[in-house]
């Protein structure tokens, strides 16, 4: 597992270091960045949370845009931003667009940008949009592998489709993670205009196989089946002002308040809804810090004097 | 006077709004966008600080990277984040590139996102390259024109050729600024490569005139005229990782703590060596507090509880 360092910056006294490397999960060179803290610099293993990114995002978006750093350095906290889907594969059927512009409706929803965090199994997408994997499995034995980091001490957040994304692979593997966090997350796909577009093209016509990647009912299934753990909160951040929360509604944050009310799980959702915030960074950054602090406490972190 | 809004992003209880509005110092339609506190809804007049950009920059990128927000709000201080150039000007000869590519050693210096806040006179460039007006002249009376902002308490501050652009207007105008300070700024153009390539082009071959754009000799000008404030302390940061400080030196940071001691103004200026930083937001992001502080303690801001 050979890495290839890209770019290195010095930020809050820690470093934010962007690498490419071979996936095997994507069979593609995928990037992301990772920062470590200044107390990884003597190879003292530090906490690691994942930082999803939402549609046409890349690896930057999230180290560049969310102020992560003052909070982050403070707590001694690593963070890793993956790119959020395969790119520069060799047939140009995958790029953004190519196969999306051409049928009616469609947008840039499908292809380089636009991961959803799954695993394709449909032609032409299932040799490379293996994201699921990458993220759930791949990347974090790369960052184990390279980096000093505690892989007992895991957290994952995410926005928008990376929202999505974060929530999905944690029910998913709820032992891998220690918390759990989302900004304006995609909560029900099948019930979304973006899913409804993608996850045929990904997954086929079959529903089934599209329930494995929907929030609201992986959430329903494993409160069936009391497969949910019960010692982990999670924490939803949503802007009133969001332009995606209606007409349509794309993100269904009220179907997850029902459920949860419905399963009885209040204690374990903190769902905040901010008056008048949109669906961008400007809103990400304002709340950055409340989701580092809530994942800090989960890994053990106190703040530094 | 007419602004158009372009968005508008709620951010840290304040709005981030991008306006477009015709320009009369640039003929030309210019962006700017202007974060103002919650303090400012009640139409409370606030303290403002203009951020000026580097070269290639927008007005996006010192709201979207730098992580003002936080600090911002707490003190109720509006931000101002104008373009660095004129844009989408008639004549394609003004294309960023278009002049210089065609030249041998020549880079995107020059043209847009190169507009180096001088006042152009020498042909193509004479017609819309007035950054100088616009900046310490035009905007600042829109901005007052618009928004509830106390003129009275205006502040400035740039990185790299917007540290240069607010280090010459502040010495060119030292009654209009409470504070000023900057990151990596361009202090000598006339010996920096970026300069030597720009401004013959900007203002003709008489050296004379790039003087009025150089920051190392307005400040060695006014200092023996008696024409410098002894009020106000000048506050500069610069990574010792930036690659523009050596090979070629392009900053000329030394040159001027060799001025200020030999004129003997070292109580007047605060230049700090960041250990390791390079050029970027991801610098300016680590000490974006601290230069907020600088200021606020000149607009008599206190922080918030």
């Amino acid at each position: 597992m050979t890495l290839t360092r890209v770019s290195q910056s010095k930020h809050f006294g820690g470093t934010l270091t962007k690498y490419s490397h071979a996936s095997t999960s994507t069979q593609s060179t995928m990037h992301f960045n990772i920062f470590l803290p200044k107390e990884a610099a003597g190879n003292t293993k530090v906490p690691v949370l994942y930082c999803l990114g939402g549609l046409t995002s890349t690896e930057d978006n999230f180290p560049q845009k969310s102020g992560f750093g003052a909070r982050a350095s403070q707590y001694g906290l690593a963070l890793v931003f993956p790119d959020n889907s395969p790119r520069n594969v060799s047939s140009r059927t995958y790029i953004q667009g190519d196969l999306g512009f051409s049928e009616a409706g469609a947008s840039s929803d499908i292809g380089y940008g636009a991961g959803f965090y799954l695993n394709a199994t449909k032609a032409p997408w299932d040799k490379n949009w293996k994201m699921y994997d990458y993220i759930a499995k791949e990347l974090p034995e790369v960052i184990a592998s390279n980096f000093p980091v505690d892989t007992a001490r895991t957290s994952i957040l995410g926005h928008s489709m990376g929202g999505h994304g974060a929530l999905s692979i944690f029910l998913k593997n709820q032992s891998a993670y220690k918390s759990i966090s989302a900004f304006a997350p995609i909560l029900h796909p099948i019930e979304s205009s973006w899913g409804q577009y993608a996850l045929p093209r990904y997954l086929g016509e079959d529903k089934k196989t599209w329930e494995e990647y929907d929030t609201i009912k992986l959430l329903s299934r494993y409160a069936a089946e009391k497969n949910l753990r019960d010692d982990v909160k999670f924490f939803i951040d949503q802007g009133t002002g969001d332009q995606f929360l209606n007409n349509p509604d794309r993100l269904h944050t009220t179907v997850l308040v029902d459920l949860v009310k419905d399963l009885g799980l209040e204690k374990q959702f903190e769902i905040r809804f901010q008056d008048g915030y949109d669906h961008g960074f400007f809103f990400i950054s304002t709340f950055m810090n409340d989701h580092i602090d809530h994942h800090a406490k989960s890994l053990g972190l106190t703040l530094n004097a």
